[in-house]
């Protein structure tokens, strides 16, 4: 059993969720344990991660329906602190995770064919992201 | 160290939240291990795992509560992509997440009396579910 | 590689977010451990754990929100089981989780500047709460 740390940065100016998987299963494979989990976690207070089918559709329908949790147009008290317009960003990045953690068996993260990782990106002005994989395994 | 890899399925026809417990404990204490964690990780995209005090009432309430998340008579842009009436399934399940760790002390998980595992069917084809435990300890 | 269990209480009287940041750290730099993932679980199952920018403002603004998904004076089916109107308590709790993972480096949270760990107390009634530990690392 080891514990090997991957870092790396995601660029999330142009799409607010961005897929992972080639990235995790990359950075799981460079590793050669062959069983193992991974913790994907995400530095920045206004990401998230989750897993989804990634298709345009869901992509569109996943920040949509987290709009209807946390509206950016409500009042958040998180305003008098910072008076940066992005209360809503924190609300909904602490509601949906930052830390995934993904079981890998024969080298091969156990996502299924549907289910891609992804990053959410949830802040108003869209940026570089970095992400740790805490890969433990043997 | 070590890891264990236990796989399962669920039949979830019939209810959408399944108490996963005595499953988990169970091949918790096949692999011997005194201490460690185990996280199960559900393989399909429209269905979730969580925590909850498994008893009628809040199994009902769960599903009921994310419909007011994510209703099933909305709109979604998934149904351009498959046409199958489960975009609200997705959503749901990418909110509450495909991915649950829970430690264990002396062979025992860490649970408490009121707080069970379950698997949480959001789809609306109900079927066979595969769930994936990656037990780490030692 | 090894797995070390820590326990404490935290006091959620007077406040309903609670910083676990300093006592996480603390727990994980008694280890020794260089590297690894520390799990931080809730045995109560009206309470939950995750992250958030730790200041006054989303410490009220995270609640809120929970409230807009599943409100204090909604009708739920857990009030048959128990009449102890916390129905909404419970589901809040299964919705935030139970557990979180955070990685850790060179004996230090992975977290960032901007993000602290958080127990999320939704109980109608606060008290003293149990969280378990689990870390794992070399």
């Amino acid at each position: 059993m080891t514990v090997i740390t991957k870092r790396f940065e995601v660029e999330s100016r142009g799409e607010n969720v961005v897929d992972l998987t080639p990235e995790v299963q990359r950075c799981v494979s460079e590793t050669n344990m062959a069983n193992g989990v991974v913790t994907i976690f995400v530095t920045g207070s206004t990401g998230a991660v989750t897993t989804i089918e990634y298709e345009p559709g869901l992509v569109k329908d996943f920040p949509d329906m987290l709009e209807r949790v946390a509206p950016r147009g409500s009042s958040y008290e998180h305003q008098k602190a910072r008076n940066d317009g992005n209360g809503h960003s924190h609300l909904k990045a602490s509601l949906v995770s930052p830390s995934l953690v993904v079981p890998f068996v024969d080298r091969k993260l156990t996502l299924g064919t549907w289910r891609q990782i992804v990053f959410v990106e949830l802040d108003i002005r869209h940026r570089s992201r970095k992400l740790v994989l805490q890969i433990v395994g043997e």
